[in-house]
């Protein structure tokens, strides 16, 4: 590798560590407070204008939020277990955490992505990626609910995912981590030159949405930090930010950020596509597993797949460049047109722009500056747009508002500047409290960004609300973009850490959400449609309960002849058939979490009761007048007992 | 059990089930927004007026809002797991959810009460009860952590709780379900007469709020519902709603409301507590966990206890007596004064409140209407203090604005209205959007209401907000209610259900909330407090790390010599001691989740490698403009391997 300077950076690291926000000074808008409380304020009754898809960073989960109100309306379950919705531990949704190093009950969640067609977001399903143990999520907009699951191997730590292309043709992953592939015992101190990097290409079914990985490409062993697909001109690549290209191993603090500059790699996928359609690429024995949740039968089956298809970069000539970019970028971002590509380089004192057109031609013209691993280096200077002189400290991630303006966050000088495309110059800079992360304008990664609000995600909070002890919340604060001049209408907390976000108009998704589900098209194998379809069955020490629940009482709720020592499945289908009315059950004891279960579905758990007694349970979702009266009871015998199985609703049994 | 009237209630069944909310119907105050806009705004970096703490319902957690913005600054982890928090994951924690069932990583949490002193709230602790598996949290409101779970024996749906007495002497418990004491198998259909309800006095300890099973009193086996303290004159007296008093087991909805009143019951504690402090009582074995995290190990321990005091109500005479109360009584609520004891009847059409005066006067006068299972039932007219007549269906729960008016939820007809204590005349209602349960004034179950807004907690939402597919948020509203008419100013979601709430002015909390742990007063026995400290440990095949985490790097960051087969204990310390600067850590492929780690602070994590290979682990919480580079790596051998263990940070090793 040339050509890639080093610099003395120990004074910058020592800056980086220890700057993060304007320390505890409250600055408010109250003088402003009449006019712009109106702004975010969603009357009773009156609807939010756009959805926002917060990811839950380290709680591993997707937050819906209404904007202007930063109100937060849901959060889905996605990669974390959640007791409330019994994801993980119903016997439903459990094969949805599988993987191939067994079941996993948490991920760090970061990247939502809002699927595509020609561009534009299309409001079926956001993707979401799992950094810790690399999965990639799909989330169905009709029904708000996590319905697939997909491992991928040979990477560690799933980071600059899970992107879309312009038709959704893919969603991609990239791994942060490099390791050795296939994995095996080798000393860490042999990393450099003999980790591989994966970036991989996940080809999307058009009917359903699904995923299955279509391609590896084995890159060499940097960190991948984010990405971002081509559009319009430049549809066909991907872009994905490097750093540590110093292939250190060790306190990466110093020893990654050597290097003035790292690259964003350009990726032609489908340069790569056609290569593997025509039997390109070498196929791997791996392990991982695929989670698919049916909305018929309410269940999710996980299966392992043993094979991937990899690509060697070098096979493909004309696939994959690298584009010099100061330094340590950590957002890549693509303007609307296709044509920008936007390097933050997080330790750069300026911010780095591509052109693509110039990208081209430099490859046409081989304005190559050496090679790294056998990949071909472009010149700095010839595919360099242009640079925003000084704009601001630690730039981290860039929106755009379609406009021709784009939004830069900068974490260290606590900002969001804008900027214009094609001149660089600076228009506004408005401080964000504090040490802003990401950035989202409903589709401001898309050809068609809505861009009426920012959304600024910070990583410190201190004394911006009601203190919390130790612990205090991650924040998010909304700006109005529609003027010459940003301005800041309101803090709203969040759930978990405000990693990134994606947004799109309400009218895009509301009109095509789930109500119910058809009771009638319920195919869950114990599901009880009606009270004759109830019943108690043993099997050996396993007994199945098929359960029915309406306001107000639970069919059967009193049942004899259960033993210590068995395995008790309670299946229960909510016969309601009306919108916002779910069931709850629990019972006592058990060593696993509350159903909740909306009207039309079924769902189970397990009770294995270690003492004998008689043992309630009860409806957890107060759901009519007569709630507290939605109970039964379990009687619970001793293990030699030869009371018979006996179970009734309403009548002495 | 005489004089208590039945009636036929078909027809009021049917209409209970299905009407539950306006229909569809969108209402707004938009017309008013500009001015209640601002009522609600609070400018960034302003802080709100109030905490509001509400129960997370069937999320078995609880929730810390701001009001009057209605943002959520925090979901305080207490009976369920939270992955993002590791709470019931790490090793620290995870005993904080033992029971005599084993681990529970769920519960249903209801009633959130702040501690007082002198009747007043004084912001030391809330005390919260799990519903399904009884238990009673303690929250200390400087660290806003669960520090204390408490299991409640002989008990079952423990709902009538955890409400505390005017000095915080004691916190009680009363079982919803009543269940054998001792459990034993039986039939469910031998219940009347036979099943108990315990109600339980837990002993707080005045220096650090920590709670002691004192007595359990063993009631007849009706249905125990929710409960409150006498204050003031009524201070020694404790007051429970009953229903199903026709001991049904089965078909509730029909059988338990069959009786035209039922009972509030009334416990003078203090004539109980004097009889055990004099050996009254009688000690049952039982078996029940008490568990105590401690700030300074940073660590939970659980102690499991095998024996509980009981009484029998008819030793302590003069000790407890019964209230005729139409019907299927739900919210016991005391007024400020102690004198008014409501009841708030579900089924009834009018709302009974009883005094405390007369029913002295009864008591002493034996104004008795017969009694049941040996427990005198005082006459229903002479212990009336009036009632609010036909103010709406389905009363649930009233409060108290200290101004001499109270505010009961009307859950059938969807609305708050407002009454005059004394006069029992109505002065105000407004709908509720929609099928409202509880509601809550600051301060409003104390002597000292803060009287200035009412937050409903509503049991449905349908078209309130944006939709998210068959499930969507339950929701409460606030409502101004310092002046004559009450106003609504603001919906705001909520998490999981908001099923009661507590609130106090800020003022009361935030003075005392913590910043950090200091790291000289860490006692965790894994602890290392520098990096010189840090250290890898084998004994067998359990291998411990002393890992520190500070700006933007760990502390050894390269491990080799771990094998396959292995338990590794990673031990993390937080050495940063600035407010705000978490880390967290996670490792590929653990079957756990992160840690999320407070300055000052020490968790553990165990992994289990199952494979052999180079896995990364890194910071999950972004922690400074380096947080990408904070990150390493675990070398993994086979099981047979000789390699030793070797550890390093930033050199070759």
């Amino acid at each position: 590798m040339k050509n890639i300077f080093k610099i003395t950076i120990g004074f910058i690291i020592t800056a980086l560590a220890f700057t993060s926000c304007n320390n505890g000074e409250s600055k408010s808008n109250s003088g402003l407070s009449s006019n712009v409380a109106e702004k975010v304020y969603v009357a009773p009754g009156e609807h939010d204008e756009f959805y926002a898809f917060i990811s839950g960073g380290f709680s591993g989960q997707l937050s819906v939020y209404g904007l202007p109100s930063g109100r937060l309306f849901k959060v889905i379950p996605v990669f974390s277990q959640d007791a409330e919705k019994a994801w993980g531990y119903n016997e439903e949704t459990k094969p949805m955490l599988n993987t191939s190093h067994g079941f996993i009950p948490w991920d760090d969640s970061h990247h939502p992505d809002i699927s595509q067609t020609a561009g534009k977001l299309d409001g079926r399903y956001i993707y979401i990626n799992a950094n810790n143990t690399p999965r990639i999520a799909k989330i169905d907009l009709t029904t708000f609910e996590t319905t697939e699951i997909i491992e991928i191997p040979n990477s560690a730590g799933n980071h600059s995912s899970s992107f879309v292309t312009e038709n959704t043709e893919y969603v991609v992953a990239g791994t942060r981590f490099s390791v050795p592939i296939p994995q095996r015992d080798m000393s860490i101190k042999d990393y450099k030159g003999n980790f591989k990097g994966a970036l991989s290409f996940l080809k999307v079914n058009p009917e359903n949405g699904e995923m299955a990985i279509k391609f590896q490409i084995l890159m060499p062993g940097f960190d991948y930090d984010l990405s971002h697909p081509g559009r319009g001109k430049s549809h066909g690549w991907f872009f994905f930010t490097t750093y540590n290209t110093e292939e250190a191993n060790s306190l990466l603090e110093v020893n990654a950020s050597q290097n003035d500059k790292d690259f964003i790699a350009a990726i032609n996928w489908k340069k790569i596509e056609e290569y593997v359609n025509n039997g390109g690429g070498t196929k791997m024995p791996t392990n991982y597993a695929h989670n698919l949740y049916s909305d018929e039968t309410h269940t999710a089956t996980s299966t392992m797949i043993n094979e991937v298809l990899t690509v060697n970069p070098l096979d493909v000539p004309g696939a994959v460049y690298f584009l010099p970019t100061p330094k340590s970028p950590h957002g890549c971002d693509v303007d609307p047109t296709g044509e920008y590509i936007v390097g933050n380089g997080k330790l750069s004192a300026n911010l780095t722009v591509h052109s693509f057109t110039k990208m081209l031609d430099a490859i046409e013209n081989k304005k190559f500056d050496g090679e790294a691993y056998g990949i071909p280096i472009l010149k700095f200077e010839d595919v360099l747009a242009g640079s925003v002189e000084q704009p601001g400290l630690g730039p981290l991630h860039t929106e755009f508002d379609g406009k021709g303006n784009a939004y830069t966050t900068f974490f260290i000088s606590s900002e969001v500047v804008k900027w214009k495309l094609g001149t660089w110059e600076v228009l506004d800079r408005k401080p964000t409290y504090y040490s802003v992360g990401h950035l989202m304008i409903p589709g401001g990664n898309s050809a068609e960004p809505f861009g009426k609000y920012v959304v600024a995600m910070n990583k410190i909070t201190k004394d911006r609300y009601l203190p919390t002890g130790p612990e205090v919340t991650q924040s998010a604060q909304l700006y109005d973009i529609s003027g010459d001049k940003m301005e800041l209408l309101l803090d709203f907390p969040t759930i978990g850490e405000p990693h990134y976000a994606a947004g799109c108009p309400a009218s895009l998704i509301e009109a095509n959400s789930k109500k119910l589900y058809k009771l009638e098209e319920n195919k869950h194998p114990y599901a009880a449609k009606s009270d004759a379809d109830t019943k108690v069955v043993r099997k050996g020490n396993e007994v199945h309960v098929q359960m029915t629940m309406i306001r107000s009482h639970f069919s059967p709720d009193n049942i004899e002849g259960i033993k210590v020592g068995d395995k008790v499945y309670f299946h229960v289908t909510n016969l309601e058939q009306d919108y916002d009315v779910p069931h709850g059950i629990a019972m006592i004891g058990a060593n696993t979490s509350e159903l909740l279960i909306m009207p039309g579905q079924t769902e189970t758990f397990v009770w294995e009761p270690k003492q004998v007694g008689v043992w309630p349970f009860y409806c957890t979702d107060f759901c009519s007048a007569l709630h507290q009266e939605m109970q039964g009871y379990v009687r619970v015998s001793p293990a030699s007992s030869n009371i018979e199985l006996s179970w009734s609703l309403g009548e002495d049994f």
